[in-house]
């Protein structure tokens, strides 16, 4: 670890979190000597990752963060993968249709296919969720428990907060391979989603239906669909059997 | 500036631009030694800025600048504040609305509304384009011709790639507050785009339309309707006039 290069990264995450601060915020939030952060923040700006406000002087993340993680989206292999069968999906089901990856404790939607109603509709790529109130962490948590965030925050009534149910419901998703949420992380906002695994056989994403809660319970169809969109995404990456055996 | 954290930036810049790197060869295109390289690349893996593919041991971005590209999204005044005036464009013209900032040589795409026609379009926020053979590329290097790429690369033959036949072109442009592209950066695509300043009258960005080729010359209320949205966008953002005097 590099000290001034882990610094560096702290400071992008407290201008992630909070948008907009001063050397002398940022600074308080790292614990570090203005001084310090000042010369971390010129050499951020020199290259684009940060700028400043003109009128009030404080930072904030820079255009070339932007063109970072839209690389990161072309060279992620399960999203050319799920291109197809998102728009699939999507089709068939009426829905919208989110493919994420897990992070620690949350979800990063990294395809966002619009329902096909031609609807105007918020992008949703980059966005992240949390993952134990969401389809599509449940269905990833179910494979990589270490992950779930913790405290597991509640966001609705029906949020899963408890540590011991959680581990029960993930035992379900696990033998179905497949995780519903029902206004668990959304009031009015239900999802199906199931896992998709890697060559190496472990979980590299999940992706799921967007199902409003007028139209819940999904059609009898829509698990399948679900089910098999990403058993096939996850042969098209190398998986030898979905789920994994065991 | 500090050296490691330049480094550090420079090795996400290779990244971005080669896509996928071993060790040996991130080192070789900073000219580093490699043990200097990887205590960057530990140090950017543990916060998730960069992956190592497990077959091949080539390393990559990671999610986490998905994560700070969303956010400066969101913290982008010029987004927000051109989300209804892209819409407004898109129904009217009936084609895709682009919304840009202008970084060096090139623009990058901040907002993009699809042609309102239900067809399936690729997302295209976070992509660049280059700046002199793009109308909104024009529309903002005709008030920041520093910006120009150098060389003025070939796109197609019909890109302006003589810097005095640019610098006059510019001069038209600055003249109408409009730029047009005939085919200059991508066959069969063309556009007229138009500044938006903000409220230091500095260019703020550039809104545009995107025209096929097919349908070319844009209707004749098209140029209007591009200006009207920079001059509201630019209005909203605090600019005191538009396009700025002298």
């Amino acid at each position: 670890m590099i000290q001034s290069v882990d610094r560096a990264v702290r400071v992008l995450g407290v201008l992630q979190a909070e948008r907009r601060l001063s050397l002398s915020e940022i600074a308080a939030r790292l614990g570090l000597a203005p001084s310090t952060v000042h010369g971390i923040i010129k050499t951020l700006q020199a290259h684009g990752l940060v700028l400043q406000d003109r009128d009030s002087a404080r930072y904030r993340l820079g255009p070339a963060v932007l063109k970072l993680g839209n690389v990161y989206l072309d060279t992620l292999e399960l999203r050319s993968r799920a291109l197809t069968w998102a728009a699939e999906l999507a089709r068939t089901t009426g829905c919208a249709v989110r493919t994420g990856v897990l992070l620690p404790g949350e979800v990063m939607i990294v395809h966002h296919e619009p329902r096909p109603d031609g609807s105007r509709q918020m992008p949703e790529v980059g966005i992240v969720i949390p993952a134990h109130a969401s389809a599509l962490g449940k269905a990833m948590l179910a494979w990589s428990p270490g992950l779930a965030p913790e405290p597991l925050r509640s966001m609705t009534r029906d949020t899963i907060t408890d540590p011991a149910e959680l581990a029960a419901h993930l035992e379900r998703v696990r033998g179905e391979a497949l995780a519903t949420e029902v206004e668990e992380a959304v009031i009015g906002e239900c999802c199906v989603a199931a896992p998709i695994f890697d060559a190496g056989q472990d979980i590299g994403g999940a992706i799921g239906v967007v199902v409003p809660m007028t139209d819940w319970p999904a059609g009898p169809a829509v698990p399948g669909a679900v089910r098999e969109a990403a058993r096939a995404i996850s042969r098209e990456l190398g998986a030898p059997s979905w789920p994994p055996a065991g």
